[in-house]
């Protein structure tokens, strides 16, 4: 079996091997864990971004970056393919860990999760759990972590503290817009997830979205990053056991929130995502091969005014 | 003088290295041989499919994966790039090479051919052989060679069996699709070289084309497949000894076959190749440099219409 | 501090090591120096040209081709992404170092210049100096250096001349069109400190154009490799420090010689690029991220009637 921390340490310890190219800073703390601060204190870079994609897919995907179009405006777009999608996705890449210890909290992600099987449910769906040494975890935060919530890690993934590596980004920065376009593809196979699908069926998949600007205010920010796969986030798959009934309701357009700038929906929502209907947080558009017929679908579309809504861009 | 062997090899034991990754699985036969599946009992991926592409044109050559339109669809897109296209695709990549033995047929690619010298025609042409002491051949088909069919092989190439690495796929499997892809530029080159054009003077190549969505039977595989490249393949050329005449014979759009899926084509002609006007067999369009005199020359169009009848994608 | 010389002489022996596949020749000169030819008695490659910009821009960037459109036509296109665009663009690819030695002549850019400090105008703003003990030189032109031209080079960086490595390519070949392709988002740097903005302020840039064809007289050659910046040449950059007044006259728009090919710009000047507004040495447009404020600004638009204009593609 793949093991997705032992993939991805390989992916991190070339990060901190550039780690002055990459503009990010690694933090060795008391404990011997290590903390690797890609947006925080530091201003991080594309690559860092990439990087941090594919070990938060546990080694199991690629990203890369281009310049491409929206209307008239050029933006960069990031391409993923994975071949394990059900693994690197929902095994490793899947927002499914809330951290909290006293005052510090922040969403976890990233193949420390299969070491935490957290969440149960979909470990035990997935049927994968990784019994490596390391563990790599990814936060989402504007604050790095300390001594105290590495312990916390360790002892949940059942692995020496000085064996955790943390990667560390808030949502408002260039690595933050980046890692959320980097989940396209895993957006489209947590929602197979969501209904009922088995996603060991999905066999290959390939997708891009736009990387969204960066803004300041956090809510602001996980308004556009979202957008970009609502509004722009494009997804190939191949599987067994294809569903018409199921696959038709992956795009985001089936949302009752589908149509204006995410934000509007976080904010009437008080900021709260457990009031939100999760069928909104799916790629704008899939292409689906169903294996077993040799048919394939398409559904759903990019929406072009939605997403240049969303990201305010100002001619001058 | 390169070997498409030996740079092929370390291609392949990368592929080896990293099979689980890949989805891909290696034999290893009685007789030393190793045989590679990358879609008979295996899924593959897009990754091993890369991989094959670049090992097929004798490590000459560079493919990438991306997502891109066809009208209102995504799709996977192949790019493909070599500065050796002479040898990477008439003494590698070309399908040149029939196997035969007893039962089993298959049609042979790869840099193998450039050992055995098959089609002699080819080789005598471009004036390229190969002494390296180890072979890759690739095998186009649903069943994997035993012990007595690499043998014959490596007799053919006058190596040890036990250099002998074969990768296998068939034209229904996602390896297969990206595959066919792969050799936009190939039928670019090969197409000139059946036009009496001298292909050492091609020296820059790259080329995209989609992926075809997989399909289950084979001879609408082939269809669909060659359609990727007939009706949606692009290749940009720099070339000395420029003929007009000659060029503008190269896109698809010259075949008398030209303007239907080429399932159809295939079936009116009992499904035998030898029946079909090879001009068929060629990128959509090509822009060409001409570097004698520093012109620049296009010919050829994209046909959105019959790409999308032939790839059958349906909307839900 | 980052080594822009040691960082690309990793990328140049990697250049050595594969000069057949990349079809470049490696001149051992007796003073010890080397001499890298990418395109006068050799044809070159898309693959050295990507190299070569990555040395030229002190390993501090990335670049990859693939096959895009402009109208009709399929074209190579380059991405370049850099997270350190003032050092590696205005530290190391810019063209400023006039290296001229009796009869020799050639503009040179990369890495040596921030050994040498040329012009040291550019390398006191941006408060950056290379103190490495290795020299990566590019020279523009279409004849090789000799041991006296090597010598003058490794005498103004201070370093033994055994220790100097030259890439040298004319413009008139496949190279030089990839290399100017390549300085998409150098141009949009340069313009900004010409317009007195702090480039060190840019934290991350990615860009794309497309290449020239390649055309074999000297001047028309500047004319087409330049336009593809000037007219489809494409900018995302985040910053601090913006200043609207400066960003909307960074477009190649805002400078009176717009709206024409730039041979004809230069044929006017006298083929003197002292006679020319420096403003046309620009991107066609930049979408720009302010990350003091969080905004987003837009500015510039491609011209598909120029470009094709200056490329003369015909069709046949």
């Amino acid at each position: 079996m793949l093991s997705v921390n032992e993939a991805a340490i390989d992916v991190v310890d070339e990060m901190i091997c550039y780690s002055e190219e990459l503009k990010i800073k690694v933090h060795t703390l008391d404990n011997g864990s290590t903390v690797i601060d890609c947006g925080i204190e530091v201003s991080g870079s594309y690559e860092a971004g990439l990087r941090f994609i594919e070990a938060c897919m546990g080694g199991l995907g690629t990203a890369s970056l281009g310049v491409r179009r929206i209307g008239n405006l050029p933006l960069a777009f990031i391409d993923v393919t994975t071949d394990h999608s059900c693994i690197a996705c929902l095994g490793a890449q899947t927002a499914g860990w809330q951290i909290g210890v006293r005052e510090y909290v922040a969403m976890g992600s990233g193949p420390a999760r299969a070491l935490a099987q957290k969440p149960k449910e979909i470990f035990d769906r997935i049927a994968y759990h990784d019994d490596a040494e390391c563990a790599v975890i990814a936060l989402e935060s504007n604050k790095l972590p300390d001594e105290e919530i590495m312990q916390f890690i360790a002892d949940a993934c059942r692995v020496d503290v000085g064996e955790v590596i943390a990667l560390v980004a808030p949502t408002t920065c260039l690595v933050g817009s980046v890692l959320v376009s980097g989940r396209v593809i895993e957006t489209a196979v947590r929602r197979l997830h969501e209904l009922g699908f088995d996603t060991q069926n999905i066999l290959h998949a390939t997708g891009t979205a736009p990387v969204a600007p960066v803004v300041l205010d956090e809510m602001r920010a996980i308004g556009s990053t979202n957008d970009s796969i609502i509004y722009y986030g494009s997804v190939v798959l191949t599987t067994r056991g294809f569903d018409e009934e199921i696959f038709k309701q992956v795009p985001a357009k089936v949302s009752e929130s589908y149509g204006k700038p995410f934000y509007k929906t976080f904010e009437a929502a008080g900021y709260d995502f457990s009031n939100i209907d999760t069928a909104i947080f799916a790629p704008a558009e899939i292409t689906v091969s169903d294996l077993d017929t040799g048919k394939t679908y398409h559904t759903g579309y990019l929406s072009e005014e939605v997403i240049l809504e969303s990201y305010e861009i100002s001619g001058i």
